[in-house]
């Protein structure tokens, strides 16, 4: 019953916002878009960036964690980019909102999970072990381009095909994967540079 | 001249910044420290965020832009590191301020040149040629996923050791170019999903 609600909530948040900025709605139009009385908006939600906060969750769950468990990562990935496309009106709106409940903070927990995915199935498939701390490493900086990216491609006023940027996302991890493989491999093929440990050079800026 | 009171103003902020929050820095505090006349402020710069602005850019520029000619880009990095950590409580607090001039854009701005000279190096020594929209997808990505794990590495309260965190980085870099010296070779070891066009499916979340 409350996930009706809010779900009820959500759909006309989203319906408003497709027709003026999100500081033209108050909760008192929220809810005569939903049809549902104004004071029972609280029993759901704090304010109006909570159901913003929700929709980010409910959407991006229902297309990445729902769907992981029985689709590869690839399928999941043009899924995902599908519904940006799709929603990218109103994400473009959200995007723009400066305040705490920024939606990369959602879509951020929701594709470390796809990352998680992509790691273990290289992993597995071709038994590297990577360290717990490298892997964390790798599972965060993933994590992160893949969100910037999004937020690139959503904002952009000429946006790279879907398919092209599903193609695009799936080999730079590919990519990515392969190096690791290869390295762990000690393939004498992989390219490397010593690491550095030499002193600064003198001059250097500091405070 | 110019540059040379420049930098006495920016000495003079990031010396109080090390005592005092940001937010209680004003002209004339930044110009007593500096030891000059409150009104040769406005001479140079518009307000406080101009300075940190100008902070930003003159030092990771000497260590960027000015060190790319002559040393190699893994050295580079681990300057630039050495750098962060040098002035890791500068750095928190000026990430910390939310307004326009976010270090995170100067940050970007030279590092895209480190990548750039990575992609650069690899593509010529083994010969692999990006499509000039691919490079594009390729630099920006790695440049937001480097900014975005110096970010973490500045805030967080138990940073990886400096050496451990270049190493990390180089190695992110490697493995990536390597994955694409591998895809390009069309090595048939290269581990690779065909890319999805299926439809979504129903019940897909849409606005």
């Amino acid at each position: 019953m409350s996930y009706i609600v809010k779900k009820k909530i959500a759909t006309a948040t989203k319906e408003l916002m497709s027709v003026k900025p999100f500081s033209q709605l108050s909760v008192t139009t929220i809810m005569a878009e939903a049809h549902l009385r104004r004071q029972t908006f609280y029993d759901y939600f704090e304010d109006k960036y909570a159901v913003l906060a929700w929709i980010y969750n409910d959407d991006i769950q229902a297309i990445i964690k729902d769907n992981l468990d029985y689709e590869h990562w690839t399928v999941v990935l043009h899924h995902m980019l599908h519904y940006f496309q799709a929603n990218q009106a109103f994400y473009q709106k959200a995007l723009a909102i400066h305040d705490q409940n920024a939606p990369e903070q959602a879509i951020s927990e929701h594709i470390t999970q796809l990352i998680e995915r992509v790691l273990t199935e290289f992993s597995h498939k071709e038994n590297v072990k990577l360290s717990p701390a490298y892997r964390d490493f790798l599972q965060k900086i993933l994590t992160a381009s893949l969100v910037s990216e999004l937020r690139q491609w959503i904002m952009s006023p000429t946006p790279r095909p879907l398919d092209l940027e599903t193609k695009y996302l799936q080999t730079f991890l590919e990519d990515m994967t392969n190096g690791v493989v290869l390295r762990h491999q000690h393939d004498p093929r992989y390219l490397h540079q010593p690491f550095p440990h030499a002193n600064p050079p003198t001059g250097f800026p500091n405070q």
